[in-house]
């Protein structure tokens, strides 16, 4: 039996490795359609920070350990264009536009997902880049090296485009962030989003809110961008809006897409075809909270889905409940934490939903080194469940919120959540911990 | 009607705030026996630290404004010495031993601990302390400043002693501690114990084990114990080998006992007699994985405890579901976290508990900084169920050990925690968060 990857990322090859590992004679073969398999995608802008470093640190497991240690037949170089689902063969071409077909009994779609690029006059100019792939990465450090950038223009405030304007600060580049929206981070709410647009300013990058770009030009200097609120001149432009599903392979074969065009899976990684799984970036998945569909590409999710894939392959019967959408990033000295819903998404979703936002602590009452953590907490009236949670400050985030997210795969009510026993001691938090306290304050709404 | 609390700690001043709150005409009285009230005892050890801070700067609120403006009739140096149930009045004296009764409608015993102090001859010389009240913090910052104290030696090997050890250890004193067992952290599995005794002995604290105290002698130089292991010469003792209920008081007015002979409580924090709460240190509780009681006196259980007897008192009916044991400490740069059972623990309770210890990563793949943590996950092979957790590592235990402590709240498997959608980000943690892989290599057991 032939269980046949296309996309050799972390959901693709977690899924091949497993799959060899319950089952040592199955054939397992991956295409892949860049020369990276198995790296860390998301430890870009740390390595970008820092010249010295290659984008090969980022590389988890070679390709050459996959094939020889783990027999995995991998296929670097080979794109796959289309799944022949009657005959359950993918064609793929290389480099060269060479095709080729590989039958499959069974198929993982794990072509997880591409930047999205505005249609701009210019965005496809030398010095106008975008971060996704390893050879993204590497473009991108090869263009600082050998353009002597100076300032870079970032289109975008997502947490990738506020990763690397922490790395390009880092390297000196002046960084100039630009939306056209009026909200900086969306699912904050307001008093938190601008203690990190605070924390960004005060440390020289400037954000630009209401821009419309509406072209990139090449000048003498380097490159201007002209936008409704005037030109701006730089040597580099990083375009990062947002992603997109590469689910058009799959949509091609008449699998069914979900939401964001995302392949729909059930909780088992079924696609509507029953040879074909779908696992990462370019799938969706169960929220915990509302129990419908949502597409939120995150990398856990991604390995946790390529595993269950693997092990419902091999005759194991694995469903996934779901995702909280936990994430976290740093912008800067700053943490930015949530899970579950923000306050918009809960009343967009019908809950009768509120919320709490307290300042409290991130040490004991006079503890030497005390940051001042914010704390979101939002609840649902009519059942008093937790629905979702945002945390932000220069510590203590990034791990509490995992709390909330345990609390919302429990259903928790706020009430039970306010009498976990949370641990304390003055270098790590105040007696009452910061979540602790907002519950507390969230109760007196309910 | 009048509340009276006998103790101005945590538990005793949370309670006489919020009942003032919650009833404004309420008399409210609360006797304390030392000079001091609402001071954060477990920021001691990082206040001796530093020789410039005083004692002070740990005082929350100070007692005029609980008197100004709460209203509570806050009498600082008067000990509580008797109950007498039937008249319902408490005989308190004062530092010259005058004698008084005050009547109360309701009381509150929040007597909180008392260090240990073991029989051995010479344990009341000068130099030899003990730490838990702020007088016994100043005692000791004055002893230090005052008799050139080069060398201490602390007897236990407790968080408090831990934390005391980092202590003295950052104002230059050469630190040894000793204790009669050879375990140095019993309710760790030993490859986690040592990770903290070699963090403590690599900085040149010297840990003695097996050592019996037979007597501490004065000398010219300043003071040497007497142990089975040979003398040990030292400028200063510290006694730090466990704490014990102050819950005489309440024996003596035939109130039940529990385990650890702490005031056995009810849910709603009521004694055997229907008069009087207890809360605090003094006090014990019903543990959330076994149901029985257990004695394990931490702050947020003391604050916990004392606003639902305030509003049980008002007219509320809290009912604390129980404690985890959660607590954290810090070993100079060592993180010591743990939640639940020990396996120990696990198995005494008639448990077919199994554990697992791993070690992972603070941060992602090749993300610089990066440091071991150790996990120790216990659950029950019979209902798979979590039963307690640990964590040990330079950074990342602290807050990540709540999220078991969420879990073991809501009685979920190990299966469904190792489900949960916990943050990724390279800077915080590896994809798979160390818990969620713990979690997993648990499941293989079960």
């Amino acid at each position: 039996m032939r269980f046949l990857v296309i996309g050799g990322d972390a959901a693709g090859m977690s899924a091949a490795s497993r799959a060899k590992r319950n089952l040592p004679d199955l054939d397992v073969t991956v295409l892949e359609q860049t020369g990276d398999v198995s790296y860390s995608a998301c430890g870009m802008p740390y390595n970008i920070a820092v010249p010295e470093r290659v984008m090969d640190d980022l590389v988890v497991r070679k390709a050459e350990v996959f094939r020889s240690k783990q027999g995995i037949d991998l296929r670097l170089g080979r794109k796959a264009v289309a799944i022949d689902v009657h005959s359950r063969k993918v064609i793929h071409v290389g480099k060269d536009g060479d095709s080729e077909e590989t039958y499959y009994d069974r198929l993982l779609v794990a072509t997880g997902a591409r930047p999205v690029i505005p249609d701009i006059p210019g965005v496809s100019l030398p010095g106008v880049l975008a971060l996704k792939s390893l050879d993204d990465g590497r473009a991108l450090k090869e263009y600082i090296a050998g353009n002597n950038v100076r300032k870079a223009i970032i289109i975008g405030m997502g947490y990738i485009g506020l990763e690397m304007a922490e790395a390009l600060h880092a390297r000196g580049i002046r960084v100039e962030m630009i939306k056209p929206s009026k909200r900086f981070i969306p699912y904050l709410p307001p008093e938190m989003s601008d203690v990190v647009s605070s924390e960004l300013t005060e440390k020289g990058i400037v954000l630009h809110f209401g821009g419309e770009i509406e072209a990139i030009e090449k000048t003498s200097e380097g490159l201007t961008l002209k936008t409704s609120l005037g030109p701006l001149d730089c040597n580099m432009v990083l375009v990062s809006v947002g992603v997109a599903p590469n689910s058009e392979i799959a949509r091609d074969a008449n699998i069914s897409l979900g939401p964001n065009s995302a392949i729909a899976v059930d909780k088992r990684l079924r696609t509507s075809n029953p040879n074909i799984f779908a696992a990462g970036d370019c799938a969706d998945a169960f929220h915990v909270v509302t129990g419908k569909r949502v597409w939120i590409p995150l990398a856990l999710r991604a390995n946790r889905a390529g595993w269950a894939v693997a092990d419902n392959l091999t005759g194991d019967n694995v469903e996934l409940p779901g995702i909280a959408g936990s994430a976290v990033f740093k912008a800067l000295d700053m943490q930015v934490a949530r899970t579950g819903l923000s306050l918009d998404e809960a009343l967009k979703e019908g809950f009768d939903a509120v919320d709490e936002v307290i300042k409290s602590r991130s040490r004991a009452h006079a503890h030497q080194g005390n940051q001042t953590i914010h704390v979101q907490l939002i609840a649902d009236r009519k059942t008093r469940k937790l629905l979702g949670a945002a945390m932000v400050g220069r510590e203590g985030c990034a791990h509490r919120i995992n709390s909330v997210a345990v609390a919302l795969h429990a259903g928790m009510k706020v009430d039970e959540f306010f009498q976990t026993d949370m641990a304390y001691a003055p270098p790590f938090s105040p007696v009452w911990d910061p979540l602790l306290t907002a519950a507390n304050q969230l109760l007196k709404k309910l």
